[in-house]
């Protein structure tokens, strides 16, 4: 599919030129040439971490050698299990340690005689338990680390998705690389959020779920996206910082270099109280994180879905030179809420001029209401073309910045009635013109039969290259904040 | 299932009682003993609207007869298709118009002669045009109406649902009858929110949707609803007033008698504009009507969605006497967004007492962060029972006015590792002692396997008697605004 450069791409191509030959410091990270899983149980009928962690490696493709580690021996999917890292013939360069907490020291010196270069404590029961054994314990891994030269991710986390070099932590997350890297304090969010995203068509370049950042920390991590080649959107959930005045200084380095989209978490007396207990960490006042992100022109967002409602934006479409927004769909009353939402947003709904209106008149194309200006009520009569044609007049007009296109459910007393498919067609037929200006809402989904439709509506309209929404007021919301990232 | 009784249905029963022998004056629009659909083809290869509102009424089980009238003859469904509507050998009661407008007046000239009391005009091409022809039409179709004294629903609308008496504008909506009144002036509107209701286990003593509200307004129909025994709370989205002095009048009194949830279209200037075309509204000022709206005692509302999340509270739980909400389920990330989110909606999240927390420790059911206070991390270890002590140990607390158990989908590496259905066993097993103090959010569906779940889940747990939400913010908004409602 030919696309439009879009603004992150350009930015993405001129760090590329800047750092031809430069490899980032945290790079080798991401692509280790032997991962060892430490924590696996040779029995496959339990729920183990390790052979969790083990099999996603294998099934992402995971370019390196894998050798699983557990006390009990065994094999799993034609691999040994060996007894301990000392235990295995070759080097490893990097470790997945699933064990309990008190075994985590030990394994640590282990791994550093075997001459690991880092290692990722999927572990938990360190500071974030809030008690004296696990406060102990993190101190004591920090400094054997700090002694032998081992970095590690986490505690507490779910570590590193590379598509490119096949690490991987869930078995559906896709093998194809993007360029958004994705770094996230909380496990659950790195999962989700990335589930999420890959569902709506954006891919990855890397995520980097990295808990209680007892040694690398979100600037190590934030340093090297803003740096990294592959990566053109950076994208961070984060609950508390372990060096302000550091992060700050890295903060406004990455948000020069690329769009920086970040939902900060804790913001409230209640969420920091669980913040702490989550993550052990000190979330720090809301109003002074809001004026940091605002200050180093970076984009906050409230939750992982807006995280990626935005993201989408900056992944799909051209910078706009407006915040004039057209709306087209089938249905009166869905117009009229339509508008009230991108209204509300801040964002204007022009009137078309006249000519237009009276083009547009010339099909009766509209079901009740009979409106042929801006939001357009497109009931299709069965024909896409007459939706394609509607959707082609609106896009001739070059003060529109944003087309939004609206698919129904639920809206019509008879499914046999549903018009979508006539729109898929219209938009597919389009999108090289057009996907760079348009986005697409999938709304009024009620009945389960239509959930499962709009999954696949979803599916195929966001592999046309269309940005996907389920909701007028998310769209809303992300295309005034990418406006406003514009200075339209 | 044995429910405490609801602030709703204590005002019901009120209501009821004062109205002993006294049916509401509109009362015999929603008790035809015969209906007549005018516009109905004979050929069912066509999608053609009078066959879907006999074919309706057929599935609906409508109680009385039904006629089906076309100029083409022919049978439905073993029906007899009449060319006329004085060929009809039997009294009709009540036309359905699916007819074109401009044959609008002569239906209703015959419809007169053979004694109709009210006709629904689903036709639209009236004044919601803005053309001189509609208005025309529509001026004419009126001065007939008040000649003849049959009464006019519409035009351009979906019409009447009334379970009771088998009334029905759409294939999907349930047989079973309810307590919420729902009154839309949007078509769309009524079908997609009729349906996401009941999909959530809200069941309707009438739908009304009433188009340009030319004959029979907004005020007749809410004047009913209020005095209707059989509904408890209402629910309305509106456009505009056609007499907004005595539209006061009326929501003043409905307010006092029953919940009453108002969703107004058009509250900016591109959605006011958008009214006018579709339902020929003067939309009035936005800040009239949301001081309106609080002065007579009503729940503003910003979408059907909303609308539904309130009145899911009215109809499932008791009236609380506090904000305090406790959070319960699975992932350390998703609790500190769940506390933010509730927090910002003005909820307050207590500590447990030091004695409750000490008890939560005693089972070490969390997961990564310990978290065993409010909100707690709940990690099963494979057991509902666990879950199942967690949530009767918060109930136990009288200060809890809200519990949230959320279900998060896709924030594991395995869907084996999956949870949800060890909560749905808890919930089921608690259900008679707190599904009136209990809400479910079910969040975080990316995958499309995900999407189909949680529409089961969401079916299953609707039905156990709990109001289920789609997202944290939804549950929050809505909570607030029902805590508000009740002083709180």
């Amino acid at each position: 599919m030919k696309r439009v450069t879009s603004m992150a791409q350009v930015i993405s191509k001129m760090a590329d030129k800047n750092l031809h030959h430069h490899k980032p410091a945290l790079d080798y990270l991401f692509h280790p040439e032997s991962v060892a899983v430490a924590g696996v149980s040779g029995d496959p009928t339990k729920l183990n971490g390790g052979r969790i962690f083990t099999e996603n490696l294998i099934n992402a493709g995971f370019q390196g050698k894998i050798y699983p580690v557990g006390a009990g021996g065994g094999d799993l999917r034609g691999l040994k299990i060996y007894p301990s890292i000392a235990a295995i013939p070759d080097k490893v360069d990097f470790v997945i340690s699933s064990v309990p907490a008190k075994y985590a020291p030990q394994l640590l010196r282990d791994s550093a005689a075997k001459g690991v270069k880092a290692m990722h404590l999927f572990t938990a029961g360190f500071s974030e338990s809030g008690e004296d054994e696990g406060n102990e314990l993190e101190s004591e891994v920090i400094d054997i680390a700090r002694q032998t030269g081992i970095r590690l991710v986490g505690p507490n986390c779910m570590g590193l998705y590379c598509p490119s070099s096949g690490l991987s932590f869930c078995a559906d997350f896709p093998q194809e690389s993007g360029s958004v890297g994705f770094l996230s304090q909380s496990g659950g969010h790195s999962l989700y959020g990335t589930l999420e995203a890959t569902a709506r068509g954006i891919r990855f370049s890397k995520v980097i779920s990295y808990g209680n950042a007892s040694d690398l920390n979100e600037s190590d991590y934030l340093e090297y996206l803003a740096e990294d080649p592959d990566t053109s959107i950076i994208a961070v959930y984060i609950e508390g910082a372990k060096d302000g005045h550091r992060l700050m200084e890295v903060l406004k380095r990455a948000a020069q270099a690329k769009p920086l989209i970040i939902f900060k978490g804790g913001t409230t007396e209640y969420g920091s109280r669980t913040a702490s207990s989550h993550t052990a960490s000190i979330t720090g006042s809301d109003s002074v994180w809001s004026s940091l992100i605002k200050q180093v022109g970076a984009i906050q967002v409230d939750s992982t879905e807006e995280m990626f409602d935005v993201v989408l934006l900056f992944d799909h479409m051209s910078p706009p030179k407006s915040r004039n927004v057209a709306l087209a769909g089938l249905g009166g009353g869905f117009s009229v809420y339509a508008a009230d939402v991108f209204a509300k947003e801040g964002l204007t709904i022009p009137l078309f001029p006249p000519e237009v209106s009276e083009q547009l008149k010339k099909n009766d194309f509209t079901s009740a209401g009979k409106i042929f200006n801006n939001p357009v009520d497109i009931f299709s009569h069965g024909s896409s073309q007459l939706i394609q044609h509607v959707i082609a007049t609106i896009l001739s007009l070059d003060q529109i910045d944003f087309l939004v296109v609206h698919i129904a459910f639920d809206t019509l007393p008879v499914p046999e009635a549903w018009e979508g498919h006539l729109y898929i067609e219209a938009l597919n037929k389009l999108r090289e013109e057009i996907s760079r200006r348009t986005v697409v809402v999938l709304h009024t989904v009620a009945l389960p039969r239509s959930k499962n439709l709009a999954a696949e509506v979803q599916e195929t309209i966001a592999k046309a290259g269309y940005a996907v929404y389920p909701s007028f007021s998310r769209a809303a919301r992300a295309i005034a904040k990418f406006a406003q990232y514009h200075r339209c």
